[in-house]
């Protein structure tokens, strides 16, 4: 039997009343890498190994540390023999976000409450198969389960949005969006921008604007309030004759230097943001990550297999350049900035409190712990500098930034986190005494927030 | 009722029984920007709103992150709106230090228990205002109220000095000191530079040296024994003869380029620093905040109104070689290092440790948790990192650096987060069981360290 | 009588079930300063005062941080009169880890329960003195007491390598090896390079790669199974020639240029590093501290006294390149990676995950909290980042790093850390119920890892 109790993480009584209180509140995954064609084709996922371990990057990053040769990674391995290693590493791996996840996963989506680990592996591979089959579990089961109201996807500029509505229509209990992704319109070195310029048929730096915001209107026709951009560095240029400049070089198949392109970048980014700000869309900033750092797996094995890295640059100097000219154009609108290094979470919250416009729907949000920081530690530190640089009861809380259908467990692992520390100042004496009060602000985080943020109520 | 407890922040019975102990000990502030004439003036207040929000930049920052609306705060709403308001971002503010302060100092200085809400606001506001008209409630009586014993302000080079006389001729019970506040000599670039050649007439660097000397000499005879400087950037110039060439361009209104800036502030810095040493005084070296980033608030606003941020360098290289440069000429005396980054913490501790000089007096002191540290947070990682990188027992303590009269309750806050740091060490059986000599810990951290450290015993 | 108890950091009851299960354990001690020679001659210890503060640079900072003058460090004062400030200081320093490393010292190695303070001084100077008198305690001695089976010591290139054959043969119960130490064949610039060409009589670059290579075999025939390498930036070059170039204007003793010493070290570390892996040597990265900070002291005292200090450089672009070089070529091997700032904890990790290669031997290692984090905060701190970012399971632990043979207690040290840590997963339900398998783990932190990976079993 497992380690997990009802109480898991919750270690006082105020804990675990604030608990009960908000962990059937629905879902609002405001960001998330699913992919909304497999929510509206809704497969029978087949395996536990497709469900699991097929492309979960953070999954193969810890058997790797735990010394699994590659084989059973991405190799040629089969799917029981890599399912089995992975148990095997988890057995061990105690305080790893993936050790209490994956028995969550296991707990609340197949009801296995075996212990995951070398001499159950093989048990719990043939009952999780032996449970999909029977009960033919869907993407759409799990979200519902999950009790998730709100989705919202992260897209390229040439997606089918058709796709939302085909899903919304189905009145399925929960609602899909699309999230417009900004990374390949700002990336003028990479492939994706080349294929995007020939598809659009653009030739100038001006008509593409023109036809990056008639992009923007198309998605928010179709349910779009969130747009995406991630980068590990923030380039600064308000000069738009350089730009335009660049784009020439671009367009007539000249080199770019290292300079063009981050003049272009810098213009760029400053561009999306007016964009976003005029159509009121939210724009979620992922700053940090250092990609791909490992050539020779690379050309193997591609993007998105576990050799990104965090890096130690906090951009604050041109984070701060650049909300200041938005904010001198009154183009600074809703702005989420995640970060992924928790060194950086007093420097950040500093710079959004300088930058708050007045009027709620228009605040800069500090985004929950992402990537190498959701965890236990790196949300405990990220509610901890927030309430103490920031003001809690505004926090638009948790979202998945998953590729995984198991992953709405997160919010559960959140709202146990938010429960504990919330209860833990309760207990210490440290805030109100009025503990209907304290789970409101609970709530808030939990969901209603990010209604209120995103303007759906 | 308000959640404070008698026993608020303290966890166990040994925390309990050293917080009896230092509770009533004398303050000795040692850096704040209360100003010298308004003690001497000592009006009583009018109203509960020019006490705590009229100057707050704090304040003024939580209530922003909170999403109310500028008008709310630095805008036309009436004095009454503006502190509702305040109240209502604090309801739901846990996890903030004004969360805690905010508290305090109306149960302090006004004996009042409610808890600041949305729904208290109203009768706070009335009941403060009230007790205003009936006490005439003075800067003196706050300070007397708050047994201070010695308050070190912060002083500009052409502040009236005779001030401090005339308060301390008074025998109120405390002392008024000033301090010689370096930044405007420094700061060559701006207008505050051009005023000071203005009225002190000189013509060339050496002339200038002179009469900083002179002034440094008449502070000290108005009873001055601490400077401040404070700076985003340490620059290192050891060459005389380049800073007499920039003072002169200064002189000749000719342009100064960045570098000569740099060059003219490395080179008088350590001239000061060799002054302050000269004359044994101990000097503040406030580092790290980048100011006024926020250009059009700072446009409407000015300074001071919250628009700071945390810088992200450490200035290592820099500070390491300026230490060096006065060590080698004998002349690094008494300096206290603040920092704003509590990553920073361990990197400059491990600098202080490699520049002591021998003797109690002449101690490199690490300047307690600052601005945005100064939170529950940021005090126990100072305490903890200044345990294990320096030595506890020799730390000279809490100080407020405000602008507030009601700040004094940030020693009590000090002064409970320590007991408690200590109460635990005690009872997880990691310091001695003597517990009198931990609350001679406790007493000389609260007070008599900083007595004997500026030689005042 | 000192604070010490048996259950001394151990906070519940899991936490003192496991550390009697690993508390009896061999030591394996992959990396310290002790002297070899001091192993074979065997000498009986004069006095504490030589045991303790002699030679050890931690004490003195400790020291010079409570404000001690200088000639009771490192001056003219007696032994005794030094001791007797040492246990001044002692008495206040807490939270510092020689609080407690110095009581716990005493009590494993001289029965003594006498508190370290200043009333006791004298008594603890004579009582030690009389101790060491009467049972002539030597350094083989303190080894067996310890329970240390492996030590590896950091050797010089021209070290007498036989002292490791005299003493092995002794069988007294442990083992020593040497370790090749890397510095002085990289850095260019120092007198101890000119050395090594003047003995070893190379006059190109190529014969120089082939001495060395030499050295190492006869190292690896004398039982070398590790290396190190201290820096506090690591250069990036791939270039040979250029290499070359740097190295013929050394031997023709042309000045060398910051750019040629760059160029030189980039190039050699990566040779080292490929030597290393061809050879199955595991190379222990200590990456960070800025050296002999402090110009004038240095001056008087030499290196290692103290003024060494933590710098802020993650150098992980460099890192990154370097990784990446080696794996490309196949020539990244076991590596163990320090770090002296545990903000870089998480860079470092997500760094180490993104180059592990197959295969449990060959796994890249964080190294264990150094320095001026070897302490409770670091170690926690470390592994608390490792179980969140690594895998846990794993990690080869603890070294003592010391010129001490008093140091081993602090395996000891890290023992009560380490079960504390993993009795207060197991309390608070976060981790498997099955005791035997966490015992397992604590146990392969604690002495079955560093077997396995440095092939000892």
């Amino acid at each position: 039997m497992s380690y997990l109790k009802p109480d898991f993480l919750l270690e006082n009584k105020t804990a675990k009343i604030i608990y009960s209180e908000i962990k059937d509140l629905p879902i609002f995954d405001y960001h998330c890498h699913l992919n909304e064609k497999e929510i509206l084709e809704n497969k029978p996922f087949t395996n536990i190994f497709e469900l699991t371990l097929k492309y979960d990057h953070y999954k193969w990053r810890l058997m790797r540390n735990a010394g699994i040769e590659e084989s059973y990674i991405t190799g040629n391995k089969t799917e029981e023999e890599k399912f089995i290693k992975y148990c095997e590493a988890l057995q061990d791996a105690f305080g790893n976000p993936l050790y209490h996840w994956s028995q969550i996963e296991l707990e609340e989506y197949f009801g296995c409450k075996l212990e995951i680990n070398k001499d159950n592996a093989k048990k719990i591979w043939d009952y999780c198969n032996e449970f999909l089959k029977k009960y033919e579990l869907t993407p759409i089961d799990i979200i519902q389960k999950s009790n998730v109201k709100y989705i919202c996807t992260t897209n390229k500029i040439f997606d089918d949005l058709t796709t939302f509505e085909k899903i919304n229509e189905k009145e399925l209990g929960f609602k899909v969006f699309p999230s417009f992704r900004g990374d390949d319109l700002l990336n003028i070195e990479t492939e994706c921008f080349n294929e995007l310029v020939d598809i659009s048929c653009v030739k100038n730096l001006h008509d593409y604007e023109v036809y990056v915001e008639e992009k923007i209107i198309e998605f928010i026709a179709h349910g779009c309030f969130i747009a995406d951009i991630g980068f590990e560095k923030v380039y600064i240029n308000k000069e738009k004759y350089i730009a335009e400049n660049v784009f020439n070089k671009k367009i007539n198949n000249e080199h770019l230097e290292e300079n063009d392109i981050h003049a272009y970048k810098g213009y760029f980014l400053y561009y999306l943001l007016s964009l976003f700000s005029k159509y009121n869309i939210a724009c979620e900033l992922h700053i940090g990550p250092k990609r791909n750092v490992n050539t020779s797996k690379y050309r193997k094995l591609g993007p998105d297999s576990g050799f990104d890295i965090i890096g130690d640059d906090t951009n604050i100097d041109s984070l701060k350049a650049l909300f200041d000219d938005l904010s001198i154009n009154n183009s600074l609108g809703k702005v989420i900035l995640f970060n992924l290094n928790d060194n950086n979470n007093k420097t950040y919250l500093s710079l959004i409190g300088a930058f708050q416009n007045a009027g709620n729907n228009t605040l800069i949000q500090y985004g929950p712990a992402w990537w190498f920081l959701d965890n236990k530690k790196g949300i405990y530190n990220h509610l901890d500098d927030l309430a103490n640089m920031g003001h809690l009861g505004s926090f638009i809380g948790m979202l998945t930034d998953s590729r995984s259908f198991l992953s709405y467990q997160r919010h559960q692992y959140f709202r146990r986190l938010l429960s504990n520390y919330l209860g833990n100042l309760y207990e210490m004496g440290e805030i109100t005494d009025n503990l209907k009060l304290i789970i409101e602000v609970a709530k808030n985080i939990s969901f209603d927030n990010a209604l209120r943020y995103f303007s759906l109520k």
